[in-house]
C-alpha cells in the first residue's frame, strides 16, 4: 500500500471532482491511508477541499483532519457547525488528538463543541487535558490506556484486557496499578503470552519502570524517551496515579520542532515558516534579523567614520573581511554550545574548562588565517604595515569573537533564555562591530 | 527509577572504584539502567572507565556498551580480546546492534570477532547486514522478529509466538507471511487477545501493511515512518519476503542526526562535533568555512581596491553594512528552501513559482530596509549621494542574494547533492564578494 503523490493523481482527482463524481473517487481512495488523502487535500484549492473530506466516513475524515496542516485544518474546521465538528470528528479521536483540534478553535465554538460530546468519559478527558501548559507533558498525554491490577490472575487480565482495548487502537504497554490506581510496573506481552492463566500479575510484572509526571516540560520527556529508547512513557499526578501515556510519535514532532526551530534561529528566521506560507509570514518572519543586521551595520559606518581613512586608504580595503571573521567565528562558537546544551551533554563541565578550550581551538584557527592573510596580501603587493595591522586585528577578532560565542549562549542558558538566541542576529552583529572597532583600534596604532 | 545525575555521585563511584570496593559499586547500580550507567562512565578517567564496565554481567554490559560515545566505546572494546567481544558482548546484543558495534572493528579484528560467535544464526545474521550501505533501510534493519503463518490457527500462532520471543527483547508487531515467507500483512495483538483459539490467522489479519525495501535510502524510512506514525516498519527483499524490521528509536536518531548535519552546515561547521571533542577535531570541522571566509574577503578587498575611494571616502563606511546584509538574506533563503526539501514539503511545486514568490518577498524587505538606510543616513548628515548609493545597492544586493539563496540549494538538490551546502560557507561568501560588487558598480555610475 505504499503511496506516491504525483501530478498526474491530482489533475485526476480535480477533473473527478469538477465533475462531481464523488462515488469513483471514495471507492479509489478507499485503500489510502489519511496522512496520503491529506497530502492530496493540500495539493487541491479550497472549494476541492471542502468537497473531498466531506465525502469521507466520519472515522476516516477524523484521522485525515489530523494530518492536515494548521490552515487547511481551520478552513475546514470553519465550514463545519459545532455539532458536526463534535460528533463526526471529535468522538473518534483519542484524548490526546480531540483536545489538540479543540484547543484551536475559538472559545464560544470550544464550549459549544464540548457540550455536543456525547460519550461522557471522552468530554470529561478533553476537559483535563485543556487545562495543560502546552511545554508540559500533560500536553503530550492521551487518556488511553491498558491497565490491569496486580491482584488479578493472568486469565482475568487477558480478560479485562479484552475490553480495554476495545476503545485503543494501539497497545503500546500494559501497565499495573494497585487498588487506588497507582502506578506499579508494567506487564510485558511476552510474560503474558508464557504465563500460566492461573498466575497473579505480582509475579509476573515488572517493578522497574519510567515514568513522568504530568507537569514536567516536554523537552524532557523527549530527552527521557530518547535516552532509554522508549515507545510510550505512562504520565503520573502528583500523588502517582496513573493518568495518561505519552507515545513517541508525539515525542518525535517535539524533537523536530525543536530543531526546526534552532535551525531558524541560526538562519536568522524568528519564526517558524515554511517555504509555502505566504509573504507576509514570510516577511514578518525575516525582517528582524535584517533590521538588526542594519542597525550593525549603520554602527559599523559610524566607527569607521571616526578612523582617517584618508590616509590609510587601503585599510578600507579589507573591513568586510573583517567584519565577516568575527561573525563567522561567533556563530561557530555558539552553534557548539546550543547543541551541547540541548543534548545535555555539557551539563557538569565548568564553563572555565570551556571557554579555555574555546580560546585554544580559536588560537590555532587564528594563527592558520593570520599566515594565510600574511602570504596572499604580500603576494597581492600591498605594504608591511597594511598586513600586519590586517593579521593582527583578525587574530584578536578571532579570539573575541569566540569567547563572546561560547560565553554568551552559556549565560543565556544560565538565566533560562533559550541560548539558540545567540547563534543568529545578535552574535553575528556584535561580532561584526566588535571586529571593526579592534580593526580600527589597532590601524590607529600602527598606521598613525 | 528516575535517575539524577550529580557531581557527587561521580565522586562517590571514583572514590569507591580507588579503594576497589567493587562488589558495593555493583549492588550499588543493580538497579540502574544502561544508560545511565553509560552516563556515569563518560565522566570517568579513561582507567576507572575500564574498571567500571567491566564488574557488570555479560548481558548488562553490551547494553552499556550500545549506550556509550564512538570514542569511550573504541577505547573499551581497545581493551578487550575478540573472544571476550563475541562471547561476552556480541551474543548478548539483537542482530542491528551487534553489527553496529562489529561495524567499528578493524578488518582483522572483525573476522576474529565473526569467527568467535557461536550461536549460527547470529553470525550469518550479522554478516548480512555488514553488507549494507549505511545509508540504506537495510542498514537500520535488526532481523529478529515475531512472524506467523498465515494457515496458523490462533492457538497454534500463540503457542509458536511463545517460542519466538525467547530471542527478542520487546515485541512491536506480529508479521503475517506465507509459505515462501512473503509478507502478507500483520496481525494486531488486539484483534489475537479477542479471537478463538480455533480461528485461522488469514481471518483476523490485517494486510494493508506499510513496508520499505532493504535498499532504499534511510532518510525515505524516516519520512514514512514519520508520516503514517508507525514504531515499526518491516523491511523486505525484492522478492517480497519478509528480512528484517525498523523501529522507531534507529529513526530517532536518523531525525537527530540529519538535523544536526543541517545545523552544522548553516552554522559553518563541517562535520558532526561535540563540545567536548579535542581541539584538533574541533579545528578541522571550523577552519574550511574560516578559510573560504577569508578567501572571499580577500577577493573583497580587491573589489574596492579597484574603486577611486579617496574622492568618495564615505563609500568606504557602508561595505560592512552591504556586504553583511547581502550574507544575512541569502542564508535566510537558502535555509527556508532547505527545510522544505528536507520536510518534502515542497516535491510538486515548480521552482519558477517558488523563485518569484522569494522575489517578493526580497522586494518588500529591500523596501523596507532602504527606506530605514535614508532616514538613518540622512539624520546622521551624510551626503544625497552616499545615501542613494548605499540604499539603491542594498536593495539590489537584497533582491540578488534571495535570488541566489532560493536557487542554489534548489539546483544541488536536483543534481542529488546535500542542499544545506548552500546555507553555510558557500551562499554567505558569494552573497558578500557579489555584494560588494554591486556596490561599487552603483557607486561607481553614481558618484564619478
Amino acid at each position: 500500500m505504499n503511496f506516491n503523490l504525483t501530478k498526474e493523481l491530482i489533475t485526476n482527482i480535480s477533473i473527478k471532482l469538477k465533475k462531481n463524481e464523488l462515488g469513483v473517487i471514495k471507492k479509489m481512495m478507499a485503500g489510502y491511508h489519511p496522512a496520503d488523502i491529506a497530502s492530496i487535500i493540500h495539493k487541491l484549492d479550497s472549494h476541492n477541499r471542502n468537497t473531498l473530506f466531506q465525502i469521507f466516513s466520519s472515522e476516516k475524515s477524523a484521522e485525515i483532519l489530523l494530518e492536515l496542516e494548521d490552515e487547511v485544518q481551520n478552513y475546514i474546521l470553519k465550514n463545519l457547525s459545532s455539532k458536526e465538528i463534535a460528533e463526526k470528528l471529535i468522538e473518534n479521536l483519542e484524548s490526546d488528538d480531540a483536545t489538540n483540534i479543540i484547543s484551536k478553535l475559538s472559545l464560544t465554538k470550544k464550549k459549544e463543541v464540548l457540550s455536543h460530546i456525547e460519550d461522557v468519559d471522552q468530554a470529561k478527558n478533553i476537559k483535563s487535558l485543556l487545562t495543560y501548559d502546552e511545554n508540559s507533558a500533560g500536553s503530550l498525554m492521551a487518556k488511553e490506556l491498558i491497565k490491569v491490577n496486580i491482584n488479578w490472575t493472568v486469565l482475568r487480565c487477558v480478560r479485562e484486557m479484552r475490553k480495554q482495548t476495545k476503545n485503543i487502537d494501539k497497545v503500546y504497554s500494559i501497565y499495573v496499578v494497585d487498588n487506588q490506581n497507582k502506578l506499579l510496573g508494567t506487564l510485558s506481552l511476552k510474560k503474558l503470552l508464557m504465563a500460566d492463566e492461573s498466575e497473579i500479575i505480582k509475579q509476573i510484572y515488572n517493578s522497574k519502570i519510567f515514568y513522568v509526571s504530568e507537569n514536567i516540560n516536554r523537552e524532557k520527556v523527549s530527552i527521557m524517551i530518547e535516552k532509554y529508547d522508549l515507545v510510550v512513557i505512562p504520565v503520573v499526578d502528583n500523588l502517582g496515579r496513573l493518568i495518561g501515556r505519552i507515545t513517541i510519535d508525539d515525542v518525535v514532532d517535539v524533537i523536530k520542532e525543536e530543531a526546526m526551530e534552532d535551525y531558524n534561529m541560526a538562519s536568522g528566521i524568528s519564526e517558524t515558516v515554511k517555504s509555502n506560507d505566504n509573504i507576509a509570514t514570510i516577511t514578518r518572519a525575516r525582517i528582524p534579523w535584517l533590521i538588526i543586521g542594519l542597525f550593525g551595520g549603520i554602527i559599523g559606518a559610524e566607527i569607521i567614520g571616526f578612523f582617517d581613512l584618508k590616509k590609510n586608504i587601503e585599510l578600507a580595503f579589507f573591513t568586510p573581511l573583517i567584519a565577516a571573521m568575527g561573525g563567522n567565528v561567533g556563530v561557530q562558537s555558539a552553534a557548539i554550545i546550543v547543541q551541547g546544551l540541548a543534548s545535555n551533554s555539557i551539563e557538569l563541565e565548568s564553563i572555565t574548562k570551556k571557554l579555555f578550550k574555546e580560546l585554544l581551538v580559536a588560537l590555532v584557527n587564528s594563527i592558520i588565517c593570520c599566515l594565510l592573510v600574511i602570504v596572499i596580501t604580500y603576494l597581492l603587493g600591498y605594504s608591511s604595515n597594511i598586513y600586519l595591522t590586517v593579521s593582527l586585528s583578525l587574530m584578536v577578532v578571532i579570539i573575541f569573537a569566540s569567547i563572546f560565542g561560547t560565553s554568551i549562549p552559556l549565560i543565556l542558558h544560565k538565566y533560562n533564555i533559550d541560548p539558540a538566541l545567540a547563534t543568529g542576529p545578535f552574535i553575528t552583529t556584535v561580532n561584526d562591530i566588535l571586529g571593526l572597532y579592534i580593526y580600527f583600534l589597532i590601524g590607529n596604532y600602527f598606521l598613525k
